[in-house]
């Protein structure tokens, strides 16, 4: 039983190496990357007329090697696997594929192109970038806030006052949120304007004031990702004040041994 | 008579301990928002049509309790209240209510949702976000007024030039500045230099200069809001100068203590 | 004759005196904001047909002020009007007004709004501005040029394999480059590459190309604009080095004094 | 046959002289200007019917003297020539045009053009100026890759869901990730996702998501081009710290001295 035992801890061992190794990493990337091959070659009609019954079978295959892969590293690491949220990543998108898909769940079957992202988990710099990405979001908080309560007011005095003539663009709150989005990326707010200004004459008091207070917030998202990546990317300025403070120490020892010497020569 | 005062004092007292408790201001976040969720509900026909007549006996109830909420905050601050601008904003949005509107008041009843804008005051990083933001537009006047200059010398000479043949994009100074601020934006620029330069083959120039001259101008408002920004979030440096500062201060002393033991020596 | 020169000089001061003080600069800035709104409301046609005559005596009112205001600031100054920048500009802009413009010269005519640019000239705030932006443009220069070199490369390539097939976009050099600038802008540019797809299915290569190229050299302009400006108002850097030399200047005295007291003990 | 040698060897050093030379270097300059005029002259339909026929005359002249200052540049040069990559991208440029191109290689003929790029290489400031660009590249690696995987992911889910019934935007790959680049640009994207909303009505949610997520990572690929020319522009950060050591090591031998003095006082 124990000699059982030890056999177990041998193979999870020799699992973990192999799992971790360069090799089987690149194999593992290979499989993506004509996953993802495989899953761009299903967009063209003509190609899945002709080669859709195979190129669906190997799409079948690597999802198992998938399967094989991820059960290989739960056995090599345990309980760390759950504790990898990179790995809990790996796992979540390949169980996606486990959901019976039928013709009807054509959303779910496309969910199944969400394996590229394995890519970033694979790369350690794409993991930072991402990371980095989703680090700045937190200190957005507050500015994301006041954009989307300026949103929600304008969306609901623009539904009330244009809501009836325009109900295309402003018949409903969630029609006016989409809309005020729209203006807010500056794509096609003049057709608006101008058609509603032939109602409303002041209407474009109420855009333009909302473009300007829109894009200088937006600006300041901007702007606080900016200085946020930059205060991280700056971590040479402590040295000099802990150096300062270590050359003060010094002066002081200096100062007491001279105070020392002076006293010793009074005596 | 004394006593009635003291009594007063004493629920002015616990009035101002109410007003600022954690769970007071829970409640009135939570109103606001259900006002939110009612003035955004308001917006669909469909929806009114069914329930609008309790939607808008809720509004009022919601309004109502404002009132009595702000007549507390009022009592127990006494003059600080209108000493502070985020409490006046407060009142100022809920007063827009109390005048009387009808359906040719359409506006008036629009601004109710200003309610919704109570959230920033609610929040403390919501108005600091927004002092940030206002804080930083002092600093932009002087480009600003450049920009409003630009505009405005571009507004009347498109209008001479071209508003005789293009009545809708240049009849009059304020048509002209509506279309100079969509060319300063980018959208749909291209239509309209592309129409005039049929009739004006030169037209071309002022355009692309009037694009080049307010996307810089604009560029550099950014930059100064960058610039501002970071030099607001860089307090580390001062520290440096200040230690260096004490640094010479205390190299100055060690000077002085120097000189005196060599004067003590040489006599 | 000596009285005579005395005399003229003294007047000279007097009008040198009166041409810098506060009223006279405020009567320049009014005489510069009724001129703007004169110029503005000309812009209306049915302004025009009512007040045309005195709108159009007013301005040539305020024209004659603008030419006495220079004289005496000529007289004023004497060479130094020459020598200041801002001085020739505001002559300048005076002087396009004097040139006859009958009905032909409309361009001439609305060139007369120019003088609201005097009003650069009258804030320090706006001037100092406006040299900002002016002086961050050296540093550009060689951005620019790259910038003008692939924009040039682009419109003879895109002349020369679209041009027969769409004269509208690419008839020649003058029509690519405008159609180029406009893809630089981003307005409008899928328009024109899903056209010119149809027969050249490979061209969206050179357009993205084109797309990803220029955009990246005008972000790199932005960024050399925002270094500039950052490394203009960062002064307070040196003061720093200046300082750490001091202490070392300091530091090598103090270590001399040392060296005086251990040889004077040795003796 | 070594004064043969000799002699080989001296006009090697005269072309090496003559080829760096100030009036050498702006004749080559000239004859890339000369040939831009000529380039851009040969787009216009009426000018080819006329001068047409010296125009293609003076480039091919124009052609034949490049070929003969590059053969002078590799005769003084000898290996050096292809060690340099500016005087390989000028002989690529100049070999592009030895290619025989009839009618049928149109794309082959429109590269004579790129000739107009050996203005980059004669002139420092533009090639620093370039190769600062594309120094600033590799750093961009990470998130340039996740933005391809992203607009990868997104352009094989759209594809697979709004493919049939929306060919023209999202029938196959590649005209989904040309889709997908177009949103990215927030050109014409409102058109696009009202159509798809209509037959589905979450479409909204998906193109939001990527415009929020894409715009987000291209801000970011801004930030990391900002905060590296930053960096490399800021080199006089380093010498604080240098001074700070020699200021310690300075105060380390004061501190040995003066202990040496308290040892000797002490003896």
């Amino acid at each position: 039983m124990a000699s059982w035992r030890r056999l177990l801890a041998r193979q999870r061992r020799r699992a973990d190496l192999l799992v971790d190794s360069r090799p089987f990493v690149r194999v593992v990337v290979g499989l993506i990357l004509v996953n993802a091959v495989v899953l761009g070659a299903e967009t063209f009609p003509e190609v899945m007329a002709r080669h859709g019954s195979w190129l669906r079978a190997l799409d079948r295959a690597i999802f198992a090697l998938f399967v094989v892969e991820l059960s290989l590293r739960i056995f090599a690491k345990g309980r760390r696997f759950f504790g990898d949220p990179w790995s809990l990543f790996d796992a979540a998108i390949v169980a996606v594929s486990l959901v019976p898909a039928n013709e009807a769940f054509a959303i779910l079957r496309a969910m199944r192109v969400l394996r590229v992202l394995r890519l970033i988990s694979a790369f350690p710099q794409l993991r930072r970038v991402l990371q980095g990405l989703l680090g700045a979001i937190p200190g957005l908080g507050a500015i994301t806030g006041l954009l989307l309560i300026f949103l929600y007011v304008f969306a609901v005095v623009s539904a009330k006052l244009f809501g009836e003539q325009y109900p295309q663009w402003f018949g409903g709150l969630h029609v006016s949120l989409f809309t005020l989005f729209q203006i807010m990326t500056l794509e096609g707010w003049v057709e608006i304007v101008r058609t509603v200004k032939e109602t409303h004459p002041w209407a474009w008091m109420l855009f333009i004031a909302f473009i300007l207070l829109s894009t200088f917030t937006v600006l300041n998202l901007f702007i606080a990702v900016i200085v946020d990546t930059m205060q991280k990317t700056k971590p040479e300025e402590r040295p000099v004040e802990r150096q300062l403070a270590e050359i003060r120490r010094e002066l002081a020892g200096l100062g007491r041994r001279l105070e020392a010497i002076a006293a010793r020569e009074a005596s």
